[in-house]
């Protein structure tokens, strides 16, 4: 009986596992320090009222024969999916079709089963740091060859840092799928319109399908970033967006996102050119039974008047969080990228201090925990990711401690 | 850019999605055809007021600071695991420990996604006919070979029908992965504890696993037949099981389930023995982040005495509905299998028809829809499922149109 290897190969655990191991451990050995977090990117403000009464009512009504709801439909009920293609998308010029809105239970189990699509053989571009999960799901499928000296073989580095204002570069080598995220996680930074237009342009040119996770695009404050990749012309022929009601909404422990997968975007079967949008319709129908009927009545509240003013109370109150750190951190000597456009704050360790070092640091003189830069990738080492999903006052005094460490180092 | 031509390559569309076609077409040509729908294993009876309660609870408290619930811990919530092993183990003298239990949105999904566990040459086995999910995920996966003339060429059948009274024989064959379903989908028969030990010793003695749907499990009234493979010795080393609120409970359109992967049950990667356990830990907190707080409250609430009065009052509604199916066909003449201890009844087509025929033939001439048997596999052909998920109703007036149907072949 022989297993999966590639899953068994994967260098150590998930990097949040990884942390929380460490929490815990400091925290077994100092039970009464007064640990704050601004590590994970998970949500600490309530539900809207609104929201959460929706789901509420659905629930209940599933107790009578009138509001009981058994199978959903495979890729979401259609009031979701309008209300989708109305809030986030009509809204703003761009057209899309039911058939190609797909609801699931969050953004993270789509961008790990999307790859599922590729070939075996598919080249796989990432930006440098990322999101962990572009990688290790490809990785677990086998398609990014060994991990040695913490680089896999197969998989093309996009760094981005300070040197380069956080924009990578077009890939110099053919890559088949490339990953993208803006608002970036974890730097924090945005692209603009010009300059995710130069994706968008490779990617057709080359015949590639871009990635593009688009779950932090409810804190997008300038008007030169878009909201949508479809924004730019062509888009429709090659990208893929991935959304999620985690930040936006509080959905963390909701679970619901969804994909849009335009009918345009495809590749080869073979010789057959087939289309992405059919693939995954086949790949949902047959490993999944669509998601919780009153987690879609709370995600379609979202976009009515009263969900959205409720809503977006929240994410200006992560805003504002964003621009304590980063003007605390800054005004302490700090250097600190993001969190105008984003729950993220990315900061250059003092010293070119590495980032698990830095880390152990923080947990141990602020009790303060945050997320190690090398954690995201090779070109994450010297960075450190700060969240402001964390209370007003616990991101104001974290804040003040980190300011105490820097000012002792 | 290549895509996974697997997927691409699996036959006509998922059984469902095929029959709602069918189903839809006839219905636009008859828009006033009364049709009763004894096909999709879909529940029709509301939640327990109990469960809806705890959930719709569990919901607005959401929108609370001290209800509010974020990223859920990977394998699920503790209140739910302990539940969850008091309930359906420690009650049956099965020792399970916590870490061996993972919560997902459904069992569907957890035994389509479990073959990214196994090699991408292990050879796979099903009992024929099967629920077509084990099937086409491993297909997916190109586990399978190729489609030819109804069978896959990797895939082992083993066939059960009438003739070997639905008991299959043991692969003759080396396989390294087992699919089992007991209660069975789709022929509604069951083994007992001989019958099963002779697996759980196969698959001891040739180091392969077993996958244990045991989803229907609450449908059970036989003595000597078990509700759990752990209830046979030595099945701790060999056997994962997967459970589901589905049926029991009516969580189709709510989304729960969960999987027992035992520390025991391991197989290789290279020359170094691996626990499945730990493999899957690593792929689900990799791909997912849990399943929906409130769903999870609803799901623990199932456990509780009230909860267990409420749903097992729905489980007797839908027995005694296979009780009526079973019974009234048989007068009318007809040969039926299984739904003593299961919701579905598996029938002989009259006269060998062809079970797509039948299929067509009941949505002409008794506005009835079913599934043909041979949606299930080769050896479905010639037989056909009907389910006990409608109301008593429903089931009666289809038994009895359906028996009208037989009296005229």
């Amino acid at each position: 009986m022989k297993l999966n290897s590639c899953i068994a190969a994967l260098p150590s655990g998930y990097l949040f596992a990884e942390i929380a191991k460490r929490v815990k451990a400091y925290s077994a050995l100092h039970p009464d320090a007064d640990l704050i977090r601004l590590g994970i990117g998970d949500v600490t403000r309530p539900l809207s009222k609104h929201v959460a009464q929706a789901m509420a009512d659905a629930a209940l009504g599933m107790s009578t024969p009138e509001g009981f709801h058994g199978y959903a439909p495979d890729y979401g009920y259609s009031f979701l999916i309008d209300a989708i293609i109305q809030g986030d998308y009509s809204s703003r010029g761009i057209e899309i079709n039911p058939d190609e809105v797909f609801i699931s239970d969050g953004a993270k189990p789509d961008v790990g089963n999307l790859q599922e699509l590729f070939s075996a053989d598919s080249r796989i571009a990432v930006t440098d740091p990322v999101y962990p999960v572009y990688v290790d799901s490809n990785a677990m499928s086998g398609r990014l060859g060994v991990f040695e000296n913490g680089k896999w073989s197969r998989l093309i580095y996009l760094p981005c840092n300070a040197e380069n204002d956080f924009v990578p570069s077009l890939p110099t080598e053919k890559a088949d799928i490339l990953y993208l995220c803006y608002p970036n996680n974890p730097t924090g930074t945005v692209l603009t319109f010009a300059q995710l237009k130069k994706f968008v342009d490779w990617a057709i040119e080359m015949d590639s399908i871009i990635v593009y996770d688009a779950a932090y695009k409810a804190f997008i404050t300038r008007g030169d970033v878009p909201f949508s990749i479809y924004e730019i012309p062509g888009a429709r022929k090659c990208a893929i967006e991935c959304c999620s009601f985690s930040k936006n909404a509080g959905f963390t422990g909701v679970r619901c996102g969804y994909m849009i997968i335009p009918r345009e975007v495809s590749g080869l079967c073979g010789t057959e050119r087939v289309s992405l949008n059919r693939l995954w319709q086949r790949r949902a129908s047959t490993k999944s039974n669509g998601v919780s009927y009153p987690v879609q009545v709370a995600a379609a509240a979202v976009y009515d008047e009263q969900g959205q003013r409720e809503i977006m109370e929240s994410v200006r109150y992560y805003l504002a969080n964003a621009g304590i750190i980063r003007k605390g951190l800054a005004g302490a000597g700090g250097t600190v990228f993001g969190g105008t456009d984003s729950p993220y704050i990315w900061m250059q360790t003092p010293h070119r201090m590495k980032s698990w070092d830095f880390f152990d640091l923080l947990l141990n003189e602020a009790n303060v925990v945050g997320t190690p830069g090398e954690g995201f990738g090779p070109s994450g080492e010297g960075y450190f990711r700060l969240t402001a999903f964390n209370t007003k006052e616990k991101t104001e005094e974290a804040v003040r401690r980190i300011a105490g460490v820097l000012a002792k180092l």
